[in-house]
Order: structure tokens, then C-alpha cells, then sequence
């Protein structure tokens, strides 16, 4: 039976819980927010739903115990509060490596061993803290990344040329944030390349850069939260987990390379990272990954400390 | 192909909205709400969920016009505001009578001939000046009514006794507020009536009957809003309508002995409301709904002035 | 995760295990068939939908041993052969009961220790044989029984009255097979006693209870077979068992009262067979029962000699 | 809402039918099939499984008249008896083709006018044959085609190196039969070329071919059709046209250079192919789709005499 906990009952957190009781993904799951009226709040919504619904998950709530025989961790925790002034990632950083160090510890505590996927931001550096407070392996613990990112830039290149996000494969690394970028030479539309597509119809790929990212803060600032986007990629590869798929996706995970986690195409089975793919990128997408991986190790460390 | 149109993007319809597009349930979808910025979010917050989902949904935004071959229309404006300090769903009286009559007027001039399921509160008063001002018939709109609070029912009945809230059959009946009220001699557990285990088990049915609506403020209070259950009711009658289901669900429904909407057992299908079930109520329930629904006829007429 | 074994590929089988790979149900799959050119046909006929699915299934074939974990088992082995002639359920009776013998004690070797769900016929004697030969508790098996003459009642009754076969609860009782009966006490339509409102319609309850029977024989006749309905009630419990749902289902379960398997209301969760729901019938009813039950009881014993 | 008919109720069509019906994909079915009982008892065995399901669907039996405002009509008629010996798609072309006239001819007099997606086979042939009887536009009739074939080369590539066949994108192109191929210069793992893998990991392209036919057969062989993985590739078709998803697919669809249908790349929306997507293909693989798109051409020809 697949068993899921969810951390962090934001915007985030908690649509997550609804996509998996909805969608039937879950037949049990725990919910843990340390406000516990939030926490029981999100706890009856989704019960009062059970009744509407063909499938059922069993729910409980606040019980750290219950994820000892876990499949699959999802961290959501985040201060809104901090956000509340601008859409920086960063903002919060601080918060948020406490709470991946309480989070981790308990989690490791509990006794959870299974596959945790981690939302919270900024992603790529709290992976990396959750990794090593729960003392799990880098296979084990990867974060959604720019999974969120590349179906953005799905959306974005797919609206201009009228065709569905699907037809469009290739990936945008690095962080999860400000750095981040589309690596144009690995995309491709109906299996062309992007690249030359530009150059036909006259496409800026910078223009498409800014609508993917645009795209985003439109979200961010008309509603100060995302939810939608960022619950079905993990949904997705909560999934992947669950059925062992060997399903090929661009998350947080970790290169030796830069000793941190970071935005970069995996295969996601049942213990996480199955493994990672190495990309053939141009020098100029090279240099950008490593100027986003290395801000990315550097915050991590500072983060530990 | 089925249209559908969201009329008001609060938690409520933003969840609706999510809920057709996740599950695959609609393939175009409407989005609607007077804050462009909060409907330019929802709009690119399900956008960019489509890469990650199998089944796709046509998205356009804040064009009434486009509603006019719409299959079905669901209302879920609302005034957050009022709502701060409580959660009397009359605090929203005011702003949703004036709201009802702007969108029913501008559907009745799109043209919009389909079925129109209403979620804004005060639930069956707001269903009933929508009715008048779309000029649709009454079985053509209905609202969500005491199909919630019937699911709560079930959720409170069903956790005291350990079964799945399917296995609870029954109504809560009259307002989808405070003078709603469950018709215990409806309700059974797998078939027998809940009045007799309630004897044998030592149940307090009046502790149940607290247990439901308990739960409804349990959410309410620790996130200011529900949205998952009320989401989960919506989409349901709405797919009995598209699939010309025939499904029996409570609902806030014309009842020609009190000239106004009010919570009670329909038959859900293409048509809206195919027909309305004549319940046996003891002479005690029967006041309880005389007096629930004299209520709504009241404020109904008054909100039309 | 959820780990399903499906055993006897015949058209029953190869619809359930099409049921649990479409609809994203099972995360992992075992084939087993004696018929190994038909179980590799299976297989590949359902690898080659996984590229066209959200969903993945890791899918294996005839390995026993890779039951040793599984959550359930559903056994649909059959002699389509002994059927050709026409569609008494007895006669599967020889071969099916040395076919329990096998598959029982292979799954008693294997080390199987889920929940198993059989559908072969005759429904309720298969059913006590694999219980016996597994070893596994009573809770643990149980069978499809008269989950699927129920839905045909409902089918019948709501065709009758068009209305959606949810509007109808109750339950047919008894064998699955010739000496099943609807036992219309416990049946109502949208609450309504059936026995009333056939009164007030002049319903024939006997024209119902065969249009019920004849349903079932029109899709035998018509292709030799059934599959779709059995394996969407198969499909049901076994959800209800991995989500723990404690959901009311009538089902073939042991009853002390008659020393056998006999279809009767069950809640159903995670351990099987939850509990039994003991129903108030009639004198007629009761009679019907017994009758139905004692034959089972008797080819019970017989079938182990 | 969506309507649908399914014509030709053999192994293929019922499973079609099945699947919308189960998948809640379908809000009204109407199934034909000139074998009235088989047609009957496909109708009963869905008719039964609506009880037990969460979505309904409207079903009707041959009722070419139904199918006048039916947004999509897939045609899955054949000829087992041809079949029994062997597998050439070839042996079903006198019967089908005549079946083409008969079906496309009725099709036109019930005044259907929506897409048409065709899997009877010879595929590509009976594709162009609809087309014409029908009177439909060429864009509205399309074929299955190579649809499945490209899923069994994912399945084939995916399986010899331990991936998710979504992990593979490229191309089957030509017939739905013998004169197929593989176009590997498409054909990319996670992005990278095949034919770059198969030098680096010493994988004989051609042995892959042999896998993907290979199942094909394993498949026939095995149970004298194949079902599941056909069923699942019309449904996600149908569902690309219905919520006008864009979706990139190759499909049997009408080429002007050979003036005939043939598995290449298409885009479906909901007039059918929205558009077709230009290859750059090797000089041995344009002979190869010319030589299969000449066989074509000619057998369409042949059949339409």
C-alpha cells in the first residue's frame, strides 16, 4: 500500500495532500504542520471530501511515529510571511534551514527510510540540508527543482507555437531560482531542434526565457503563492517512486561534480535517483551551470553551519 | 467536447478550476474573476501544470462571450473580507446579492443556455437570484447546497463508527447554514436506520449532529476558508450533469412549496435538476425544514430589491 | 507500494490485470497462467500500453515466488472449454477444484501471506477451497460472490426506473450462481423501500429479479464470456483493501452460521473481510439463504474430498 | 459532452469501449456492431459495470442515427475467421474493405460530421477508404497507424535499457503492417540519439526491430489478437481531439506526396490532424516510406474499386 507523508501544510503542502486524495495517489497519509489548527484545518477538508470521492485514503495528522514505514516524504514547510514582500527564493533561506534541520531530525528519529522528496525553498539548498540531517542516502532525497521550471518553459515555448507542452523535450538546469536557465541545445520541439525552429520563424529564444519566467512571477504576484504547477510535479514524481517508472525527469539532485544538489536530468524509480544523465551541453550552458551550482554549494554549506 | 465556466477564482473556484483540470475533466475551461491579476495567476498556475498532466484543458480567461456554448457554468464569487471576522455565511449577503445579479446578467447576455451550479454563499439565496437573473430555468441552475453538509454528515457519522462515509446513506436538509439540520430518519448505516444502532451503541446523535458541523468550523477556523470538500461536491454534479447521470445528491433545489432554493434530495443530469424526490420526514423535521426554507424565501425576495 | 497478482489469464484475468494497468491501480504486477504462450501475450499486450499511459506497472510473469510480498491476489483461473456449451457456473466445478488446489498451495509455498480475492467459479466453493488451501485466516479470502449480481440488480432496477444504478442499495444474497436472490427488504431506490414503490408503480419485482439474471445471460450468450463487470467489481475491492476503506460490499464471505462461503454484506479493508453485517430478512428470505448457503456448504466439502 | 460511437465490437472495439467507459472518458457510447448478440452482450457486461464505477456513461446499441452529433466515431470492425491463420494485416482486406464501404456509407446517411479514427486493418487502406465513403474531410479521418507500433519500439528500446518507454521519442513511420520501420535517425533516449547509444553500449539497432515486432507477435501468437495496447492508443487519441490538446502523435494520416495514408508525425486536435509534421529523414529511410506509402497507395486504390 503507498504511504506518504506530507510536511509543511502551506498553499503548497496542502494541495499537494489534495492532488494525492483526489487523484486517489495515496492510500494513506500522513499531514504534519506545526500549527495544528492548519493542520487539522487541511485534515477535515480533505476528510469531508471521502464521501464524494470513489477512491479513499486513510488520513491522520501531527504523528511523526506514522512515517517510520513511509514510502514517500514530501516537504512543503516555508514562511509565507517572509515571501510576503517579493517572490526571491531566498527570502526564505533562513527560516527554512531551520526548519530542514528540525524536519530532518525528526524525520531521522522517526525512523522514516523511504524516498523523500523535498518542495520547500530555496530547493536545491534545503534538499541538500534534509539529505544530511536524515541521514538518508543522495539517492534517496532529491527535490522537485526544475522540473517546476521546465514545464514552464513547456508552457511558454508550446503557447507560442500553438502546440502542446508535451511536444516539447529538453530541460532547464541549475537552481531552482535566479539562476536558473534553458538549455536550448537540449530542446526540441516534435523532436527538432529548437534552435533551428528559432531561426525560421523568427523565434527570440530570450523572449521565451522571459515569458517561462514571467509566466511564473504572473502567478507569484497575482496570488503571492504558486500551487497548481509545483503540486503536480511532485505528484508526478511522487508516481515515479511508487511504480519503480525509470521515468526520466530534471530534478534537484546530486552531482559529485559540484558536491551539491542542483537541477539536472534523473531517472526516477523506486529508491529515488536511480541515476543521472549526462548532458552534452554547449560551453556557454556549462558555464551557467556552474556558476548555478557553485552559489548552490556555497549556500548549502553556510546553511549546515 | 465539455465547456466549462468558473466564475469567481477565491480558494473555492481556484480549487474547482484545479480539480477539472487535474483529474481530466474538462476540456475547456473558462476562468472568470474581476481581479485580473488573481485570474492571470490561476490561469498560468494551471498553464504550466499541463506538461505534467496526460489529459489536456483548453484554458482562455475573462471572456464572458466564450461562455456562451458552455456546457456548464459554476458561480464561486465571494467576499473574503467579510469573512475575516467569522464564518456566518450571511456576512456575504450584501456583496453576492449585488455580485448574482452582475454575473447573471452578464451570462444572461453571453448567452449562456446551459446548466449553472452555484457554490457563493448564502448558498440557496444566491442560487436563487442567479435563477432570476440569467433568466435560466430553475432546473437549468441549481447550487451545491446541502450536498457538503451531507457529506460532512457522513465524514462525522462514519468516523464514530469506523466504516467508510459511503457506507452512510441519508440528508442533511433546508439551508446550506446555520438552520440546516440532519433528517436523522433518512439516514442509514449499510441500510439499517442510524436512529436504532444509535440505541444499541449508546450513539448521541446530537453529538454527531455537532461532530459535522464541528468539523465545518474546524476547517473554517484554522484556514479561513474551505475549499477541497466543497471542490469535491462541485465537480461531482457536475459530471452527473455532463454524463446525463441521473445521480441522486442533495442540492440546493427549487421547491415550488416554498417558491425558493433550498437543500433537499435531486436527480442530477443534462438538464440540471431531472426531478426532485418527495421525502417521508417526521412531523419534527418537517417543521426544521418549514422553518429553514421560509428564511431563504424571505432573504431571497429581499436580496432581489 | 502496491504489488497485485493476478492468477488465470483468461478473459476475466487479462480484464483485471488491463483494469489495474489502465487506470494506474497496481504499481506492480504478476502474471501467472498455466497457458504460458497466452501469459506472455498478456504481458506484452500490456507492456505495450505503458508508453501510452501516465501511469507505469512494472509488470513480471509466472513467478510464484514474487507473490511473497504481494499485497493481494486475485484468482481467475477457469475451464472456458467446459463452458462452451452453455453458462452454468458448476461446470468449472471439477476442474476449478483442483485448480484451487494447485494455485492454493503454490501461494502456500511462495509464502503468501495478502489478502486474496477470487473470482473463479463456482464463486463460493472456490473461494472455501483456496481459503483452505492457502492457509491463509477467513478475513484474509474472500470472493467476488454476489458483488456483481448485486450491480446487475441495480442495473436492472435503474434501468426500470432511469435512474443511475448508485440511486440503489441493497444487496442480491446467497450463491453466485442459480440459487443467488435478490432480497428485496434491503433494497430501496434513493432511500425508498423498492417494495413500496413497486406498489405505487406497479413494478413487478419478479420481471426486476429476472431482467437482473437475464442481463447476465445476454452477455454470456452474446460472447461466452463476461469480463467487463467482474472486473470492475474486482477492481473495487481491491482498492477497498489497499486504502483500508472499510467499505460496505456485499462479497462472498465465510459465514460460522452455515461453515462456508456465502455472498452476504461485508466491510472490507485492509485485512479483507473487516466484518460481517448481519441483516434483518424476511422468513422467505432467510429460507432462500439457507438453501443457497447449505448447497455451497455442501460442495464445499465435497470439492475438498 | 462527450459522444462517442464505436463501430465493430470485437476483441478491439469492446476494449475501446471498455476503456472509455471505465476511464470515465466517454459521457455517451454508442456501440454497433452488425452481430446483435454480440453487440448486446458487449452493452450488458458495460451496463453492469456502471454501478460500480464513479462516472457514468449513456450507453446505446446500434443506432447509426445516434451517431449524427457524435463528436468522435472510432471503427474497429474485422474479420477474425481471416485472422485465425495467421497474422498478416493483409488477410482482413477483402472483408474490410467491403466492411469500409458499408460502415463509411452509413456513417454518411446518419449525417455524422465529426473525426473519424480508424484501426481497422489494413489500416492505412481502410483509413483511406472511410475518408472516401464517409465524404469526411482528410483531416477529419485519421488511422491508428503506426501509433502502436511506435509504443511496442518504446517498449522494445525501453525494456533493453532498463527506461520508461516516455523516456524514448522518435518515430515508426509507414504501414501499420510488414513494410514498416523505425526511423532511428528520430528515435533519441532522454534526448540522446540512438544510434549514438547503441555505438557507445554495443546494441544492434536491428535486434531492437526484431523486439518490436517480436512482442507484436508474442502478442498474436499468444491469444490470436491484441487488444490492451491498440485500446489505449485510440483512447488517447480520442482524447486529444476532444480537449483540442495539440498533441504530437504520428498517426495514420493523409500524405499528398503519395496521395494515399501512412504512419508519419501528426499534431491532433479536435478537427482530427491538425497538422503533419515534416521529417528529415536518411536517404534509406525515405526509400523505405516510399516503398511501404506505394504498397499503400496502391492496395487503396485497389480497394476502392
Amino acid at each position: 500500500m503507498r504511504k506518504v507523508g506530507v510536511i509543511g501544510l502551506g498553499h503548497v503542502g496542502s494541495t499537494v495532500a489534495y492532488t494525492l486524495v483526489t487523484k486517489g495517489i495515496a492510500d494513506e497519509l500522513v499531514l504534519i504542520d506545526t500549527n495544528e489548527a492548519k493542520c487539522t484545518a487541511e485534515f477535515y477538508d480533505l476528510l469531508d471530501s471521502l464521501g464524494r470521492l470513489d477512491t479513499y485514503t486513510k488520513l491522520s495528522m501531527n504523528d511523526y511515529k506514522a512515517l517510520q514505514d513511509a514510502d514517500v516524504v514530501i516537504t512543503a514547510f516555508g514562511d509565507i510571511k517572509a515571501l510576503a514582500d517579493g517572490g526571491n527564493r531566498f527570502l526564505e533561506y533562513s527560516f527554512n534551514c531551520q526548519q530542514a534541520k528540525q524536519v530532518g531530525t525528526a524525520l531521522k528519529e522517526a525512523g522514516f527510510h523511504g524516498v523523500l522528496i523535498n518542495i520547500s525553498n530555496p530547493c536545491d539548498v534545503i534538499t541538500g540540508l534534509l539529505q544530511h540531517y536524515t541521514g538518508l542516502s543522495r539517492q534517496q532525497v532529491f527535490g522537485t527543482g526544475t522540473f517546476l521550471d521546465t514545464a514552464r518553459m513547456q508552457r511558454a515555448v508550446s503557447m507560442s507555437l500553438d502546440q502542446n507542452p508535451h511536444n516539447i523535450a529538453g530541460y532547464v538546469l541549475g537552481e531552482h531560482g535566479e539562476s536558473q536557465f534553458a538549455a536550448w541545445s537540449t530542446i526540441t520541439v516534435q523532436g527538432e531542434p529548437i534552435t533551428e525552429i528559432a531561426k525560421d520563424q523568427h523565434l527570440e529564444l530570450s523572449e521565451l526565457d522571459k515569458a517561462a519566467r514571467g509566466g511564473g512571477w504572473l502567478v507569484f504576484n497575482g496570488k503571492k503563492y504558486t500551487c497548481y504547477a509545483i503540486a503536480t510535479c511532485a505528484a508526478k514524481l511522487l508516481q515515479a517512486v511508487f511504480s519503480d517508472a525509470k521515468l526520466a525527469c530534471p530534478a534537484s539532485v546530486y552531482l559529485e561534480d559540484y558536491g551539491c544538489y542542483v537541477g539536472y536530468p534523473a531517472v526516477i524509480g523506486k529508491n529515488g535517483v536511480e541515476y543521472v544523465h549526462r548532458l552534452e551541453l554547449t560551453e556557454e550552458e556549462k558555464k551557467l551551470l556552474d556558476k548555478s551550482a557553485l552559489m548552490i554549494a556555497q549556500k548549502t554549506k553556510e546553511g549546515l553551519l
